[in-house]
């Protein structure tokens, strides 16, 4: 059975709605989605592997993601990192930044360096609104993140990815393909070209809103904010 | 050794710290909260003990993290029926009442029914901000609470107890004892006279914060929002 996915005009049109005829604020959306990745960073990657995390943000929403996730993250015993090069004037990402320099969490701007000292990376640089066009600085950073040996969790999809073609054709993130992928709310259609972890996080949808994206989400255990599934979108 | 607590005084200033210096918006605080209170239940009152929660929410914050708390506990597959009768014309509890409507979950206006149909009360009616004045509805509401057989957990004070001092020394409240308490941040003096089981929650206090309180948080294990402690307030 192949898995119900959610393309990238509909996944837009559902996060409008959850802030709509939801009443979810941003705050909110956004903590819950962090706090999933944070779990399952947790579970692919626990503290005994090693506690240094590089979270590698981009400029939008996917960005916000991976520094709530980094907040919780240090909360658990990590110490991440952060590689944040265009960094959003909106009021919400500048908060979530100052949460985490409240707990002296470093900003780096040297990514190679960072790749060197770190254990894990939580890709959190592009997500379901990605256009096709990767600005600098990120071009290097996506080649970076193709080559390196570090274990890779990527937010919602591997960035530089098309939401519903995979991998482009050639350039960087040709043969990008991270180790863990956390689909947030549900699976977009690249996870078709997915081979690795998959965990599907955001446990906020109602059935209402399930039913009229044709979702067939994954059943979450107890308290947990994320399922691992598999290729047919079950719970594993 | 005597628990560290902190008075309400200090509680609101804390408070007001969080949201200033410390970035975060109500939304995400109250959302964090009521996750914490949502595993606390899972943990004292697992679903195997009957899926039936009746969540009384007070008309201020203390309510909020009681609605935040419902829609957790609805997602790990529960059953909550709220009782609101004060409802915030606030957007926040506005928004947060609307999550739960999407989710179908009763309110109820009778809580004496309420009380017959339900396995476990969660009490988020009064919390550190509590004047010492119990307004109408809420002297029978605390009444029945303190006469009931069904387990009910605490948010962050049992209602109707001073901050400071515990239960008033007449009155309804005056022999309320729940059997659970989740202290948010940190615990309050009226710690010391509650006989049960105490969990701390709120995963969210930066060390500067910890230290400009004086506060000794309990180490919260793993990806937990909540920790049990003993009289101490060390880890159980």
């Amino acid at each position: 059975m192949a898995m119900k996915t959610l393309s990238a005009k509909n996944a837009a049109a559902l996060d409008k709605d959850l802030m709509s005829i939801g009443a979810f604020s941003i705050d909110q959306l956004m903590e819950l989605a962090g706090l999933s990745v944070s779990q399952a960073v947790f579970r692919v990657h626990p503290p005994s592997r090693g506690r240094r995390i590089l979270v590698a943000c981009g400029p939008g929403n996917n960005g916000g993601d991976g520094l709530v996730a980094a907040r919780h993250l240090w909360h658990y015993g990590y110490k991440p990192t952060i590689y944040y090069p265009k960094q959003s004037k909106n009021d919400l990402y500048q908060r979530l930044t100052t949460q985490l320099k409240n707990l002296s969490v470093p900003f780096t701007e040297d990514f190679p360096k960072a790749l060197k000292e770190n254990d894990h990376i939580i890709d959190a640089i592009f997500g379901f609104s990605f256009s096709g066009s990767i600005r600098e600085p990120f071009p290097a950073i996506i080649t970076a993140l193709q080559e390196t040996h570090l274990p890779i969790t990527s937010v919602d999809a591997p960035s530089s990815w098309n939401i519903e073609d995979g991998p482009p054709p050639s350039g960087p993130g040709a043969t990008f393909m991270p180790g863990t992928l956390v689909s947030l709310t549900a699976p977009k259609p690249l996870v078709k070209f997915f081979k690795g972890r998959h965990f599907v996080g955001g446990r906020f949808v109602s059935p209402d809103v399930a039913e009229k994206y044709d979702l067939d989400l994954p059943e979450y255990e107890g308290i947990d904010q994320v399922v691992e599934v598999g290729s047919s979108g079950q719970k594993l």
